[in-house]
């Protein structure tokens, strides 16, 4: 049996909230009056308040709904760039908008980032000053690629103060901000607050469908609306991905913490078996990535094996990366629902066979 | 009381399948298995089987399901400028790309459109065989903007003879490709195939939440996956969209000739009145515009009168042209719903106000 198999095979896992699954959609709108009238073409109740309560929890003036977050993003960039009259933006090299959108944003707008800092660390402030003139700074909390990294409180402020500073847009991939504020023990508005734009994601910790909401001025959501019609983001119906945003919202936003405290227990016991590690070694958000000493065969092969006397899927993907490969672990309601004793199995097991080999 | 309220308290309409709420949403996740598995990014049996199940429909070799047409077009122009490498494409004055996305296709492609014809009228052959060198026609059936005209079957032929002919690529509008197939009484196949790319909608005539097909060949349908990605169309989850495209087109696909039909006897019962005139006089499809002689202000005021003394919608909008007021009309399974007798007093009321008044 293939790993991806015996994981789909599995009924908890350390990683989500479960399957995807048409359920979860179905769940969203259990208890909506049938009645409710959709969005149209961006207008209307259902979307309209959702926006303000988005801008509300982000402290900006105002906030639009997109149908994703590459979307979202691209726009935000490309306003700053027009605003700054400079088609210079610079990210972190593995940046979203660098390595999973086919090159959108140079494609769609020409842009040309600037990459900081090197692909596995986090930029640092030496980095940004070091820059060379750019329309605007986008900063990626937590830094996904590499295990889910953050930069201090204190590093980030000052990184943010130099930028404004220096004229720089600071724009913020918040696509986990929720996850990381029990880390910085902040508000989404503390956080956001720092930044002129702001872009979230609902289907990552929070568990919706689809969707994402960019957040800034009155004149920066303006110009994002127009836009998002050029974009086809500007559908007339926005409402099944609107109705399960705001649904695990409400169900999720303050469970952050517990996911962030149980990656960290989990991350403590995985790093103590030999041949296994974690990657930041103590998790600064509900993510971090998970790495097994051996080859993608041998990995595989004792994974499959771990997950069908378990019960528990630990991974359903592994990417070799130099001697090791790896998975990445967003804790969510999945991780929750396994039991002290059958956690306990499992790191038995996999420290018998990694460790005891 | 405005045109808008005075329409929205109207329990049957001249106009669409009913209100747009979540309850059309719901309807379409009823009977469907809480645990099927969401699409993901493109990927997974439910957009895959509903891709070849458009594919297969419209006689093209690959489809590939869009949140929206505006997305889909717009790269269908591009991978066809691209091919050609001719940043020219051709289209009517009043195409949905030109006067409904925000400019997209100049903005983001730096596609320079070329108008064929005049705004209040269809393309001829003509008009055709006079452009300069495109890399790509445009052609919308029916022309929505100018009531809902098709060209007649053989000059359909004719132009796209041309254009193969001359190596220029012919992409179909065909956001409401279903409703148009009883007047050339043909399959959506036949229609299809005269193009080397189709676009259809699902919100339209079909009554479905949102979403759009972009058929062609398999080259062409790689590309526009690529360029789905750039545009941030490539959502984790379409389903909501695709599930309820499904459900609509199932339930009214076989209903266009009926709504054609019924759309035939409104106008011809509309066009007896004086005063009051449809655009086309006869309908080649479900759609009509529906023009009242008078200003603004009164024809707004008789008809909140009539929605009020009837219950029966005509007009929950009004656009000033020149001395009438228009409207339309896209006949559903609103209209179907009105009794012989409604309609009689709808009429008679009508008359009265508009010819006797």
């Amino acid at each position: 049996m293939d790993l991806r198999t015996s994981y789909q095979g599995t009924t908890k896992r350390l990683d989500g909230h479960g399957n995807r699954t048409v359920g979860i959609l179905q769940e969203a709108l259990q208890t909506i009056d049938a009645d409710q009238p959709s969005d149209i073409y961006g207008n209307g109740e259902l979307i309209k308040t959702f926006e303000r309560k988005m801008a509300d929890l982000l402290g900006h003036e105002d906030a639009v709904f997109f149908p994703s977050g590459t979307m979202a993003q691209q726009i935000a960039l490309r306003i700053w760039s027009d605003e700054q009259d400079n088609r210079h933006v610079a990210y972190h090299p593995l940046c979203h908008l660098e390595i999973h959108e086919q090159d959108g944003l140079k494609e769609l707008h020409g842009i040309e980032p600037v990459l900081v800092g090197e692909a596995d660390r986090l930029m640092t402030f030496d980095d940004v000053k070091a820059l060379p003139e750019v329309s605007c700074l986008l900063l990626e909390l937590p830094q996904r690629e590499i295990g889910g990294l953050l930069p201090s409180r204190e590093e980030l402020e000052v990184i943010c103060a130099y930028a404004r500073e220096k004229g720089i847009r600071l724009h913020l991939d918040g696509a986990r901000l929720l996850e990381v504020l029990p880390y910085y023990e902040a508000s989404a508005k503390e956080i956001a607050q720092l930044f002129d734009s702001v872009y979230i994601s609902f289907y990552k910790g929070l568990g919706g469908v689809a969707g994402a909401i960019l957040a800034g001025s009155e004149t920066f959501c303006q110009k994002a609306r127009i836009w998002k019609r050029r974009y086809g983001g500007d559908l007339i119906s926005l409402y099944p991905y609107i109705l399960s945003a705001d649904h695990y919202f409400e169900q999720r936003k303050d469970h952050m913490a517990t996911y962030h405290a149980v990656a960290k227990q989990l991350a403590r016991r995985l790093n103590a078996i030999p041949g296994i590690s974690t990657r930041p070694l103590e998790p600064v958000s509900n993510m971090f990535h998970l790495d097994f000493n051996g080859t993608k065969r041998d990995v595989e092969e004792q994974l499959v094996q771990i997950h069908q006397s378990t019960g528990i899927g630990i991974a359903g993907y592994l990417v070799e990366k130099g001697s090791v490969c790896a998975t990445e672990i967003n804790v969510g309601d999945s991780a929750l629902s396994i039991s002290d004793e059958e956690l306990e199995t499992m790191f038995r097991q996999l420290t018998k066979v990694f460790a005891e080999g």
